[in-house]
């Protein structure tokens, strides 16, 4: 097995690898060492020529007949993922989303690291949620000067979350989960995803409507 | 300006039309009547033909150097996107994230109406949460038959996640948002929308590790 360079490995394919990295550590929680591109297509309804192309930026290592070593895909996978190393989340916003994303076992699970949560209103800068304490989100300038802010998980009102996502960029953060429904404009190299529940309803009231005509 | 005939918009166009909605409303909050596909493109950081292409499925109502109007754009999206009708929610999991989405404003605000939560452990059942009183989920079937379910939102570990929704679709539920990490089977005519934060999380990291190489 050759040395992984993940600059080969396109961002197109990520939601694909978290997908296997799934799947493949259900596996071999249940005993298995091997699985064939076959059997994995199967198990996440995906295509099997998918899967080998999207294996082949890892150079060659399943062995035809015999499959994939679990362990080796899910080590490679994991780097390739960037999930060997740890990251610190803060969460902007300590409303009922905010405060339920702190408590979010996922986060701890994968190496993601809550190490602060800040929030405008006095009533919850203070109070503990999981591993975040919420602090004043004055505070969030000397905070990331102070320690690594990786992540920012944005749970803010849309009207603040232009503002506060500048704040964030200013002080170094690089990438950011945004719930709030707004797009937001940020320079190269910061990336922002989006995860928009109102548009989701949306999606599905339209399909509903067009079923029931 | 024809009558809108749904089945006309593509499905593809329903995340661009939740974006127009919410600018437009905001621009009629502000006391906005016509606006161009120029200006709204530049609003939005979408193009003014795409926009307009967008718009023509909508019939023939903006006029070349006045715009559209705002309010007729409205109820047309509105339309078109299902909205000018009350769907009935249910949550199943009334976990952490299950009773933060209970209390999400974004329901109520686009006519979505809470009817029920639903959980299989006593320690929740019968909490309220926002409009939501969780249930056992073994009277699932039973609330279905006596009360319309149009959508079910899914917040229940992975591993119960099909089960879960195979039950949903035979109680006659129609589309489904699933939080639930894995990715589920569902017959034609059921539309599952995907909420992945772990992907989501998993995507930021891969940005961050391979920025750092």
């Amino acid at each position: 097995m050759r040395n992984v360079d993940r600059k080969d490995v396109p961002a197109v394919t990520v939601p694909r690898l978290a997908l296997y990295l799934r799947k493949l550590r259900e596996l071999r929680a249940r005993g298995v060492d091997r699985v064939s591109s076959k059997d994995l297509a199967e198990a996440i309804d995906l295509n099997a020529a998918q899967i080998r192309k999207d294996f082949s930026y890892f150079g060659e290592f399943g062995t035809r007949g015999v499959g994939y070593e679990v362990d080796s895909l899910i080590d490679v996978i994991t780097h390739s993922l960037g999930l060997h190393r740890t990251w610190n989340v803060a969460i902007i916003g300590a409303g009922l989303l905010g405060t339920a994303l702190a408590r979010y076992r996922g986060f701890g699970e994968q190496g993601f690291h809550l190490v602060a949560m800040f929030d405008s209103s006095a009533t919850v800068i203070g109070a503990s949620y999981g591993e975040g304490r919420v602090r004043s989100v004055a505070e969030l300038e000397e905070f990331c000067a102070e320690e690594r802010v990786d992540i920012a998980v944005v749970t803010v009102p849309a009207s603040e979350a232009q503002a506060t996502i500048e704040r964030l960029v200013a002080a170094g953060v690089r990438a950011i989960l945004n719930f709030a429904p707004v797009r937001v404009h940020t320079p190269d190299g910061v990336l922002v995803r989006q995860v928009d529940l109102s548009s989701e309803l949306m999606a599905l009231s339209f399909h509903l409507d067009r079923e029931s005509d």
